[in-house]
């Protein structure tokens, strides 16, 4: 792997604690490009250098863009941990086979990773709930307005300074007309579009007062699929249950360790459909105890309210040391963060390379 | 506008017969941005000026882009034309509503034309069937890993050599698995995500001996939706039957040109769902006359070929002079490049300005 370094890190320029999520990249980006049908050396380079996209670039015409989320973190002793890399992995070749694109090499990505966090090491915050945000992506890079399947890509791995994991109740609107995926679409995937085609939808539920929306079957509008671009659970009683994994709901990786996790802590989980009319009647005899949405960014986060045709149900202000979204959520991050026992494997160590030090 | 010409042309160095579609471009690109809420002055500048495009842009992450496909056409007399492009001007703030981007202010998109076709007229090739391809494109701009409404947008023109438009008749398979748009999604728009989730299922199909996809719809997989990137037309006995546009069928100017031009010719055009067993039955008893796509690149493409289930229909050799296809096809040239009366208003000259002249 060629590593080219920033001559001076701009870490002591930026105050971690003190920016907004999302835009602040740390000093270097991981590029390696595919062109005559094979993967070129990986490259680590100063983030922002010049890798030249233009409009005429595919994936800012055809859609052809796939990215994955994760986290790095540090614990006390300044170990660094990535949290099931594998299942990244994985899915963002899923994603690639579906949007046409090649497949990662498992040595590109993994070693990527491990070779970039390293090298960004310094950027990872070792107070408990927060992280570093890496953003793995890959996308069409040749310069081409014909309607087919690119011969040129890119696979970057990006860092930001990421929130810490607090987060607000929200207020959820079960979606009745605009739908985030159709059967044989592209739903499981992470493509880019999949984004952008939820955003207009979020905006007119957030006119009315909500933050997200629980997405619905595309033909029915009645079973849950996803809320916002988390997965969603809900408790009935004492039994969590979730939307099976299909061609139109993420394989969550929060979701897999969600589900496992309760499970260990002796706690019933059913994944089967969703029907919105089961949680409205669930609401009104008192069954219905908690939702929650779950994902990469917070881990867990617990819905309020919820929008259902045109009531809006108060959930249950459950106690915290009763909640299954705030045990979940504390018990995975501290495995995530490497500050608990790591029952499942889940974590993987970066370890510290004299290669890319100074 | 702000107006940076190249030096010197490169058009003598590429043998404008001799490449092939799409990827080559010609000196110039516009570019306008929005930020801060509003959109900036327009700018043309070299094609390939670097604009600051990295892997952190949220076109790339997130898909918030959307096109439109034009053609500039020349006449014998060098007279340059553009070809309804109100229709396309509406139809780009059609999409940038649905993934939640600003529209366009109508003078920055025909001023905008205008200025580029001008400045790029060389470029344009005056024998019958060529043309100088057009590529508007809006896409999200900032840099941002934030699944959020991106704050920044590039609104580009560029320029590409174009194909001539003959073509051969397509083999097609009517789609019994994967989908191209849902219910309450983006298929009436040009989301760059839409061409993306079809490459694969496309390319399933030319594994098959297919060209491509009658997609058809998400729920039942029995009506006709789109054929490839085209619409679908199918002619029963001597009628003429289309899908009416709806929110998975895009609104194609070329699609609605062809209907107004072959009413002209007293030809009856039905707008109505179109029943893959309907289609069966008429190719068995005969009645099934034609079929085709219609769209900018082509204008119209007959198919030879439809695979149904596990059946593959032969459509009628059916004789040049006989055919609506070939016959609307050629009058449609015809308007589109000035060699002939343009009774529906169609064609828009692009004036020549001393001002972009060196």
């Amino acid at each position: 792997m060629k590593i080219n370094k920033v001559l001076k890190s701009k870490l002591h320029t930026i105050d971690v604690n003190n920016v907004s999520f999302g835009s602040t990249f740390t000093d270097h980006m991981l590029i390696c490009r595919y062109k005559n049908g094979k993967w070129e050396e990986p490259e680590i380079m100063p983030f922002g250098t010049d890798i030249g996209l233009s409009p005429a670039t595919m994936a800012v015409n055809y859609g052809q863009a796939c990215f994955e989320g994760m986290k790095a973190f540090k614990n006390e002793n300044d170990e660094v941990f990535l949290f099931r890399p594998d299942k990244n992995f994985e899915r963002i070749n899923i994603s690639a086979k579906r949007l046409a694109m090649p497949e990662i090499p498992k040595d590109v990505f993994m070693d990527g990773l491990q070779t970039f966090v390293d090298l960004e090491r310094e950027w990872i915050p070792s107070e408990l709930g927060k992280s570093l945000y890496l953003r793995p992506v890959l996308f069409a890079s040749e310069e081409m307005l014909l309607a087919r399947i690119s011969e040129e890509y890119i696979f970057a791995i990006l860092a930001t300074v990421a929130n810490n994991y607090y987060s607000n109740p929200l207020k959820v609107k079960i979606a009745d007309h605009y739908t985030r995926a159709a059967n044989g679409g592209v739903g499981y995937t992470k493509a880019a579009g999949n984004y952008a085609a939820s955003f207009y939808p979020t905006s007119l539920a957030r006119d009315q007062g909500y933050d997200q929306i629980i997405w619905t079957d595309s033909i029915t509008h009645t079973y849950f699929e996803e809320s916002g671009t988390m997965n969603v659970m809900v408790r009935i009683n004492d039994t969590l249950i979730t939307p099976p994994v299909s061609d139109t709901i993420l394989n969550g990786v929060t979701r897999n360790s969600i589900i496992e996790l309760a499970r260990k802590n002796g706690i019933e989980v059913k994944e089967e459909k969703i029907n919105k009319n089961d949680v409205y009647k669930a609401h009104k005899d008192g069954s219905l105890k908690e939702m929650f949405g779950v994902g990469t960014a917070v881990i867990v986060n617990r819905f309020s309210e919820v929008g259902y045709e045109n009531e809006s149900l108060q959930l249950p202000a459950i106690d915290e040391k009763d909640s299954f979204a705030a045990k979940l959520k504390q018990e995975l991050l501290l495995i995530q963060s490497g500050r608990s026992e790591d029952p499942f494997g889940w974590r993987v160590k970066v370890e510290e390379k004299n290669t890319v030090l100074n």
